[in-house]
This record gives structure tokens, sequence and C-alpha cells, in this order.
């Protein structure tokens, strides 16, 4: 892609009504823009990586048999009241149509999934089976201070999941945390994000968050010394010692809350009478799972564990391109070869951004370092001269000078 | 995909409360879920058609410059004073929050991409662009009895252009024109949707349509005999002649409008002040287009114009499954037949079914004529016998006996 061609620019400063250092970089590197508080359209290059981002959760997913669906944000008031969430859940956004008809914008999906298995589930023989989605949720926070990380319109992957017994609910419990594992492993947050133990509701004495370690974090947790889980602060009071391995370590972290899981047990198919029959016949309420991902959240969290003072740092899998290709100055012979080496790049399908603006080396050197892209490529009179190409890792910033062929390599292996 | 293991099931009968055609069957057949009136939910054989015509459409928008960006659905109530329309737009959901604050629920994006754009195009230099998305869209449709062809929360591409000059935007206008011709026809729309004139509002002579013959359609069009193209009811009245090619011959049809092309020029520019400094360096205002697909609404359009007695007929470009299997019986060989089979075509990439329940052929045919799979292969203990496969083509019904090398040879080709 060419740079000179792109819908967004960067910006010389930072938005001056930002607190948060993901959606100051988010902003200043073109990737986002802010509509209103806690409302974020993503721009070209956010977007690119929302869908790496997208991709890699679709696949884990897959791989532990979800199946894709879409549902509506449109949800009938009567389905939220038979749960009782229509007067207890504060941030519930409400809409009201023309003939007096009213409707909830879903903060979650459990008042639609629940119903929706009702039609579909209703044998032993049907069980267990998962469905999940990713999708636009709503919630309506007053103070949306924390950039992507906490929105009133948000991208969520939630799934559901359906089981006759607590045994199975349990086994693919089990299975998920490893998912998630993978999922963010993957993304590129895996070293910093901990399995988290909180409060299980009324219904299981535990459910598990997924905690991204950062300064920038809402959340406080106390990890146990010994086996690295998490407990969160909100149950930490209550529990002497890790309910992991029973160590009584703790250091105490601040982390960005980047998933979590919840056995729901029985709590959404009772009101709904969600039940199926077992092999004697006999009605049984179905057990229930829920997941969820926040899409933007690990995209905010991203940025604030790997940007660095010069700007953000993308994990290749993730990177809305892998390779940023720099040419320095007007001669025509720079360009040519810039032009050459991004087709070629172009023809191997490797994510490539081309910066051909007609502006200062440093404007471009700036903007790279900005926008966060893994490898940038420099061509100069002086690297043509050399008959090598300038790389430099943005994550290290150490530069070498490598021949195409040794180029082609490296990013063939991360493709 | 094993059909045991799908999370929905057809339906031995359409649902009473449905009156269109392609609600019934998309229903029956497992696709979508009705939650209320003109709010559906994608079920996981729906999703899959939704995101392959997504992808057509997604293409073909690269193809001709789109860049795409993903806006939000909570609008400030300012943005929308600004047009005018927070007044005069009947069918906008108007959303409060607990601090009073009001948001238009996004039924489109003009008021949103507008102020977008005003950030990062200044100059000639930054024109032409386009932007895109595909985003769920709201509207308070009172009497929503169409199935997904006229939803009151639907899924829509939309592509605004930025033009320096009228001959620009006009140039863009025919590009644009074609890259919607290529969409229907990659969907299998093609031989039945006509460009349409349509009225161009207070600031063009005309805006176009793309209208699809069927009897389901809510719209009426007059259809030039010399040059095929087709006038909207609502300017044939005014219109004594084709404003295509001069002709006075018409027939009428009714129709579904699948998609629509519209020359706003400085409508939405003007109130949000979104100018470019021209070559001389003067303030001169952008110019803009903008253009919409339904992709519900293709979904919707293909059943209404394909189906026949027994069920849906997909086109294979967006069928959820290039090809059905079946087994037939209890005959342990039959199974083992068919299993290899699908894991074969799994091996190939080839998007394929098979039904391994434990129902009757009877069942089974009918459910796969309702499904509307391109190709459906029965192995049997016959089938068996003679060393070939049964291979039958949905949309003629033709059947035929194959080897397995034919029928890959078949697949291979409209993959």
């Amino acid at each position: 892609m060419l740079q000179s061609r792109t819908f967004t620019k960067t910006r010389k400063e930072p938005p001056a009504d930002e607190v948060s250092k993901n959606a100051r970089l988010l902003i200043q590197g073109g990737f986002i823009d802010k509509l209103q508080a806690g409302v974020y359209t993503y721009l070209p290059l956010g977007f690119k990586v929302l869908k790496n981002i997208e991709n890699i959760i679709r696949e884990e997913m897959f791989k532990i048999g979800g199946q894709e669906i879409f549902m509506p944000s449109l949800h009938p008031k009567e389905n939220w009241e038979k749960t009782g969430r229509w007067e207890t859940m504060d941030d519930l956004y409400k809409v009201k149509d023309n003939s007096g008809r009213e409707n909830a914008l879903g903060p979650t999906h459990e008042e639609v999934v629940v119903p929706l298995a009702k039609q579909f589930v209703s044998s032993y023989r049907d069980l267990p089976v998962a469905v999940f989605q990713i999708q636009n949720k709503f919630r309506m926070e007053l103070r949306a201070k924390s950039g992507i990380l906490r929105g009133r319109e948000f991208l969520m992957k939630d799934l559901y999941s359906f089981h006759a017994t607590e045994e199975d609910l349990k086994r693919y419990y089990e299975v998920m945390k490893k998912a998630y594992k993978a999922v963010f492993k993957r993304v590129g947050l895996g070293e910093r994000t901990y399995l988290t133990f909180a409060s299980g509701g009324s219904f299981s004495k535990y459910s598990h968050e997924f905690q991204t370690v950062t300064p920038a974090g809402e959340d406080t947790i106390f990890l146990c010394e010994k086996c690295d889980v998490g407990v969160n602060k909100e149950i930490f009071g209550e529990q002497k010692t890790c309910p992991e391995c029973g160590g009584n370590k703790f250091k105490e972290e601040t982390s960005i809350e980047v998933g979590n899981i919840f056995e729901l047990k029985t709590k959404f198919s009772a009101p709904f009478h969600l039940t199926f029959k077992n092999k004697e016949g006999k009605d049984e309420l179905i057990l229930m799972g829920c997941y969820g991902i926040g899409l933007g959240r690990i995209m905010g969290a991203l940025v604030e564990v790997h940007a660095d003072d010069r700007g953000i740092v993308w994990p290749p899998s993730v990177a809305p391109f892998l390779v940023h290709i720099l040419s320095l100055g007007n001669n025509k012979s720079v360009s040519s070869v810039a032009q050459k080496l991004h087709k070629t790049l172009l023809k191997e399908n490797i994510r490539v951004l081309y910066d051909d603006r007609d502006v200062s080396p440093g404007e471009k050197f700036a903007a790279s370092d900005l926008m966060g892209i893994p490898y940038r490529i420099v061509i100069s009179e002086k690297t043509i001269k050399a008959k090598k190409l300038e790389f430099k890792e943005r994550k290290s910033g150490k530069i070498s000078m490598i021949v195409e062929k040794k180029l082609l390599n490296i990013l063939r292996k991360l493709m």
C-alpha cells in the first residue's frame, strides 16, 4: 500500500483531550478516531489490526468446535425482564420506537442465545454444543476515559456453551482456558497475561479472568509467586491462600482484564426453561458457560504493553503491515528501487506499506516509529551504493544492512 | 462439517408467523432466526452465506481503491442536527443515556464520515479518496414484514468517495457502476439485476438503484425494452423516454432494491464545511458520492429469485457448502465410504457438509433440497456396488453416476 494514498495521516502531537496512552498513540498514529467519549472509529490501519486479532480469535474458537453466528443488538424488553436484568443492569441502553415498544441495546447476549438454543437443543444427543459471535456491544459507561480499553460501544467475541452435565461443563471450561491462552499468546500478550481467579457470583465458587499486567490497568490483581496465577482484588480479601496451589506469597499488580470465562450453570437456562431430555427421557436444565474477549481491549492492551517513547510496537501477528519501506530523498533511482521492492513484496503476499511521500527523512522516521510496523527498510543513495537494504527491527531498534534475499527469508517465516 | 453436530436443524414446516418467502425458507432451513419483527439472528449456515457475500463485496471495493474502516453506531445528536436530519428522518432510533445526552443509532454514516474526512483531507493532493465499511445499520421500520429484505437492524456496505471536481466524481461514479455489476454477477443475481434511474434529490438529476426483478419485490420499475435499463416508479411519471437511450417502450416489473449509488455532491460537505485547498490555494467544497449495498437484502433476494418448490437454491459462490454428502442406511461400509469422501474433500479445502444423521433417506433428501447446497452426493449400498457416486445438481435436479475423480474436477473448478 502506498502511504501517500492512505486515508489517514499521522499527527505531530497526540490529541489533547485523551489521557490514556492507548488512545493518544492510536489517534496520533491514525489508527482510530474518537467520535465521542467511549465511541471510536477504526481507521484503515486500525481496522487491519482489528481484523488480524479477529482472525486469530476465530481460528482458536473453530479449533474447539465453536460455530459462528451473528446475533442482533436490538433485544426485546421481555427477554431482559425474564432474567431480571432490565431493572438491575445500570449500564443498559434502552431504546423506544414510535409504537412505544422498548428494546435493550445488547451489552451481552444470554437473553438472546438461550431462547435461541431452546429451538434447537432438546435431547442429550444435541449436547454439548457451542456457538460464538464477534459483534458490537453497548454499555452506558458514563465516564469513559480509558481509550479503547473501556468503551460505550465495542467489539466482543462471546461464546456460549451448552452441556448435559456439570462434568462436561468443567471439561469444556478447561478446554477454553487453553484456547484463551493460545489467543493471548498469538496476539502477543502471552507473557504478561495471567489466569486470574474472580468471583463466581451466586452460582459458582469462582469465575476466571485473563489479566494483562501493565501500569495502565484499571484492575488490581495479586499474583501468586509460586504458580503465577492471579487473584482478583474483589475476592483477595476472603482468600488467604492461592486457590490454585495453596501458596501464600503474592505480588500486587495493576492490570487490564482482556478476557473472562464463567460457569453460568443454570443461571440463564432456568428463567427460560432451557431443558433437555436425558437418557431416561426426563427433563433436566441445561448447564451453560460463557466466555468473552474484547477485541478493542486486546488492541489497546497491546499498545499499553509494548509501546515505547517513540510510539507503538505491534507484534508481527497483528501488525497492520509486516514491513515499512521508506525511500529517502528525490533521487529517481532511489524511488525506482523502492517501488521494485514494494512490488516484489506484494507479489509474495507480504503485508507492506511504502512511504512514498515527498517529506523529509526525519518526518518519515518519526511516522514509522510512531506507527509501530515491526520491520523498517530504508532505501537511500547510500544503501544503493552499498547494494544492500537498511533493515531495522522496531522492537529492539537494531539496525543492520542486509540483501533482499535475506529480507524475504525473514518475512516469509512470519507469514 | 458433520450435520449431526450442527447447532441448527431444518424444520418440517415453515414458520407460521412469516409471510415472505425468504424468511419462511431461511428459517425452515436453519439459516436465520427471528428475534422480533425485522430483527434476525444469522445462524451458522446463514452466517456462512453472509460471509461469502461480504467477501465478494469487500474484494470488489478493494479493487476500486476503497479503504476499509469501521464506524460506530452511537452518533452524537449534534452531528445529526447539523444536517437537519435529527428532526426530519422519521425512522431514526434515538437513545438517551443517564446523563441526558442523546444519540442516534446510525441508519447511515454521512454524519460521521464527513467530520472524519475533515481531519485528513485538506488539499487537492489528498483527493480522490474512498472509504467503506461493512457494518450494522438501524432503521425504525414499524411494519417489517419482508423477512431479511427490510429489517430494523441490518448489515450494509456503505462506501463514501471524496472528489475535487464534478468530473472526477462522475468518473468514479461510473467505476462504481461497474463494481456493483461485478458484485451482483458474482453473488448470482446478475441476470435479474438492472441499473435503474431514480430521483437524484435536490442536488443531482438522477441517482441509480440496482433492482433485482422478482415477484416478491416491494418496488416497481419500468424496464426499457431497448437498452435494458430501468426507471423507478417514483420518476417514471415525469419521464416519457428512457434517460439512457431515449427508447419509449417499457415493461413493468416488481423488484427488490439491492443497491444504490448517489452523487451527494456538496449536500453533506456544506453543513460540515468539508473543504480542500485547490491548486491556487483557494478553499473549495469537496464533492461526495455514496454507495450502498445491503448484505441481508442480497441474501434474501437470492432466496426469492432462485428457490423452487423444494427449497432454497444457492449459487456456488455464496453457498454455505459446495457439496452435501448423504449416506443412506446403517450399513457400515456405506458410512465408511462417506467418511472417507468427507475427509478427502476437507483435505482439498472444499466446503462440504456430511449428513451423518441416523434418519430416513426421505428425511435426508428433503433437508438437502431445502438447504439448497449446489451439489449433492448420495452414498448407498447401490452406489458402492456400482463403484460410483450419485451426483445431483440442485438447480437442474439432474442426477448422474460419476467417479470420485470427476467429482473433484467439478468442485475444484468452483473454488
